[in-house]
């Protein structure tokens, strides 16, 4: 298949030293770095001074002893975002705020005042918080895994309609005639749901980009619904070209099934190249990333995707235990994967849990093959772009950014300035029109 | 009375154009200030650069077509004082948040995310939410005044606990044993209440100074008692120095019955000082601030008090009319005095409203007459500082720090550079120590 090229929008995790669980200790990183400003503004710097699309930050509401390091300790994502906005100037800041813990008329404000004052580089990863322990964090019981997937799409339809509250050209601001605004354009929302009832207006305009971007992080098929009926973007796992593919296909299905199309929701898997100047550069790179983790943080890694499970009671040389319907009410796309993983390829407890902490990426080698392995993606359709969480960040980057993106940018895959001004303009996503706007999209299908 | 000099530390409200409801109609302002992070970022570089201690957001949580113009469109405090983190050095951060639309567990990291982010430089403006519609806007009936201040209460206790959930040598970072943290310098908090049950920990380290500075700003007596247990400072009003004077004692007093010292409680009225290199030249600048809102203005600027009363429907030269209850679960300490004012002063409703919306500032004058009367209330006892909230924001501040703080600097009651680094330094503060050091201060008395 022949393509045109053309440039393929990358973001980049922000989550201090990196996505390894030990990333703290890997010696191109400051120790601190998941609450060290200094760091994080250096990265974004780095970032958008090579045209890199937007930062995105992870987060997590209940930690305890056995928590990946970095997440014991972490800044909130709106303030770290807003703090990051004067210190930047194109990259989009997107950061992720769970559904089932918060109050949509206090998320649409933060959201709609990171993105005014950013100069409309903002986007919300929607998701419905995993982790049951959160629950014991706001009093309240952790919401099943469906229940909060509905509660999460009226959510959205609620601040989706607060973002809304003034038509663009609705603050006139004129001494002479003493006129703020015209009431006309000034519109309530008297959301009354089953889960939410919120009047409205927001006190807030909106923004160059119109709306924030949304991205969502869900894989289940109530989190592909989700995608396809509000999504802007997805981030997701790459397992394989094929599978990143088939993930692809059906959340552009969804969104053609809820009146959009497909190009109106752009899927981002997460990525975490690992780049030599020689293929052994590269390994070498890789062994010492998983030398940072032993098996007792592996099992205890792979612990956390089943509601801590405690995996070193058993046999490491074993086939991974039957494990029922542990962990199924969180991380439910991930430990699906991992037992089927286990089951097909016949693997024991130590490789599955080796492999969960320091996985092997799919783009590692040289700059020449990690460039020819994300033109060969992009160009067959797996994706439309990419977010980098590279293992060991400080490393990881650097390398990305002298050693890959100049090889994609010789080829026309890349461009090192951001041209547009918005996080829509850097993902090719019109502005989003008001809901009132007569050029508005055509209301969705209800779904 | 004669007492040493020492300097008198200022705040600046942080409120788009300033406090006077058309403020933004006022020549020396960009009309949209309220959401313009060009002109938040001036004006908290001014005060910094003058040695001003803190910049201070206020919030509301409802609008409508009666609202403030630049109440109906303006950032939300913690984005708005996390991107000023990044764009000053020094100066101190306060934001207004309300414990009655909102989730312990989040307030907390995201008021702790800014204190760290900032170095030590947050501070949370405690409400209680005076708006009714603000309960509509979350979907749940607005509590009535006194159930708001217990739920304020437990909610100080809950975020205060988290915020010492890592004692202050918790992370040790150590690469060659793989430690990141002591577990037994790692606090669950296991709050169960009336009103919250948080395990926590928090996800977030302490800060430079230890715990973001509390303010409180409700006068009513529940109000009060909440400030004098929680609040490193108070934010009041200041009608005369006696009434305020006697504020302060009733706050210092009641921070005694919980065990407190007097110090431990920063009081800072809010003044809009205006001030010209004549008396005539004051007075003028007055009088143009007047000439920005007339009796209509003035008459719904009233309503907002009492629950958008239509104060339109009356004579305004005969007398405020009873206004029985209307009201009082919202500004109470406000309605109060305005009715206890008119009834003194046998004013007429036209006079309560004008004055109401374009006060007659007690400091206004010369740049002498000004600094004099400053210092006659410190000196007196009536503060320990002030907040400056200029019905014209750019003017009043421009002026202020060219003609005043000059004078107050000659005579030791300023400093043109801030000295310390932390909030809790500026204001003259120690470092919060965490409840579980054992140099913490004694327990507070159950109150
Ligand atoms: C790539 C990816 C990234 C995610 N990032 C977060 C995150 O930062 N915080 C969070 O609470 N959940 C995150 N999630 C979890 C999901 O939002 C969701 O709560 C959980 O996976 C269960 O939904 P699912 O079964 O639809 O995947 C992420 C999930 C995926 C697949
Ligand atoms: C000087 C001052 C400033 C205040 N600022 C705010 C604010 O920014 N946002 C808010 O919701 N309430 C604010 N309030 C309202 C109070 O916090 C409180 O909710 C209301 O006044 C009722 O309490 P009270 O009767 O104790 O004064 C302020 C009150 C005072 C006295």
């Amino acid at each position: 298949m022949s393509t045109t090229p053309r440039p393929i929008p990358f973001g980049i995790m922000l989550q201090g030293p990196g996505s390894h669980m030990h990333a703290w200790k890997h010696p191109s990183n400051v120790p601190d770095a998941s609450v060290n400003l200094g760091y994080y503004i250096d990265i974004a710097r780095t970032a958008e001074d090579n045209g890199i699309a937007f930062g995105f930050v992870a987060d997590g509401l209940y930690i305890n002893e056995k928590s990946i390091p970095h997440f014991l300790n972490r800044f909130e994502p709106i303030s770290l975002l807003s703090a990051l906005a004067t210190a930047t100037k194109k990259i989009g800041l997107a950061g992720t705020l769970s559904t089932s813990y918060s109050d949509p008329f206090t998320v649409a404000r933060q959201f709609a005042s990171l993105d005014l004052l950013s100069g409309g580089r903002a986007g919300w990863n929607v998701v419905t918080s995993p982790l049951e322990g959160s629950g014991r964090n706001y009093g309240r019981p952790h919401p099943e895994h469906a229940l909060r997937y509905q509660i999460a799409d009226e959510y959205l339809e609620v601040v989706q309609g607060l973002w809304d509250s003034w038509d663009d050209d609705a603050f006139v601001r004129d001494r002479d005639s003493g006129t703020f605004f015209a009431p006309e354009k000034f519109r309530r929302l008297d959301h009354k749901g089953r889960f939410f009832q919120v009047e409205g207006p927001l006190n807030i305009q909106r923004s160059p980009q119109g709306q924030p971007v949304i991205f969502q992080a869900g894989s289940s098929d109530d989190g592909i619904a989700l995608a396809g009926k509000y999504a802007d973007a997805v981030f997701t796992h790459a397992p394989s070209l094929e599978e990143t593919r088939t993930f692809t296909q059906k959340v552009k299905n969804s969104a053609i099934a809820h009146g959009r199309s497909a190009g109106d929701v752009k899927i981002f898997p997460g990525i975490g190249p690992i780049v030599g100047r020689t293929e052994e550069d590269a390994e070498a790179k890789y062994q010492a990333i998983a030398a940072l983790a032993g098996l007792d943080d592996a099992l205890a890694y792979l612990g956390r995707f089943f509601d801590h499970h405690d995996f070193s009671q058993y046999d490491p040389d074993a086939p991974l235990p039957e494990l029922g319907d542990i962990g199924a009410n969180s991380f439910r796309s991930t430990t699906d994967r991992i037992k089927q993983d286990a089951r097909e390829q016949g693997l024991s407890l130590r490789q599955v849990a080796l492999q969960a902490v320091s996985p092997r990426p799919n783009f590692i080698g040289t700059p020449e093959h990690v460039a020819d392995e994300l033109i060969r993606w992009f160009d067959a359709g797996a994706s439309d772009g990419f977010i980098l969480g590279f293992a060991a960040q400080r490393e990881g980057l650097d390398d990305f950014v002298t050693l890959v993106l100049p090889l994609l940018e010789a080829r026309g895959y890349h461009r090192s300035a951001l041209e547009g001004q918005t996080l829509r303009d850097h993902l090719g996503l019109p502005r989003k029109a008001s809901r009132y706007s007569t050029d508005a999209e055509p209301a969705r299908k209800a779904g």
